[in-house]
């Protein structure tokens, strides 16, 4: 069970930041209606405004670098919660972005997982 | 509902540092036995063990300095996810360590929250 959640954990991760740096239009597909994104502090509900917003990034093309990986089952949800830590280069710029992610993944009726909570930060040193 | 659950997390994120920088021992009232830490990658189950782990860090004094604090309504086990960013300052140390850390809060029977997972990372620059 334990060593499942992280297995899963990391292979969300990794198709995430996948999709992000590769078929940005495709994340869509991990949001529902009910999906909330917090972006640097800006708040986003829904996955129509949630994927205008990943879209309209002033950068369209970028690379995720991931560090750290920290899953665990989310208990009261039936689902799980997801830590990452990473950086993100983009285009022209020599030195990576820090940043901090957390996802909480809930069951779809369908059987896989989508992304209720989302929660951004880049860390500034 | 938006503005409480920020609120809430605010209070919940101020109290847990107080307590961890002036009297860690009490932050086992946060926690309970079906609660999950990962530190720095190692899980930790449980208030018992969670409690001695914490109380066990190699630095009796610590102070930990709030960057940024986002909340979101974790609609699916009626509580709350609240991520943090910050610096943690040790005694005798100049530089300041940057950390993020996520808790998945959830309702205690009693009307109170307590920490259900719990995920601290250090941001290695």
């Amino acid at each position: 069970m334990e060593e499942q959640v992280e297995l899963i954990g990391k292979a969300f991760v990794n198709h995430y930041y996948q999709l992000f740096d590769n078929d940005r239009l495709a994340l869509a597909s991990l949001y529902q209606p009910s999906s909330m994104l917090s972006f640097e502090g800006q708040k986003i509900l829904g996955v129509n405004d949630i994927s205008a917003k990943l879209n309209d990034l002033p950068f369209d093309q970028c690379k995720h670098v991931i560090s750290t990986i920290d899953s665990q089952p989310s208990s009261f949800a039936g689902g799980i919660v997801v830590f990452v830590s990473g950086s993100l280069q983009l285009p022209g710029e020599e030195h990576l972005l820090r940043f901090s992610q957390m996802f909480h993944l809930i069951p779809e009726q369908q059987g896989g997982l989508f992304v209720q909570n989302d929660i951004f930060r880049l860390n500034y040193g």
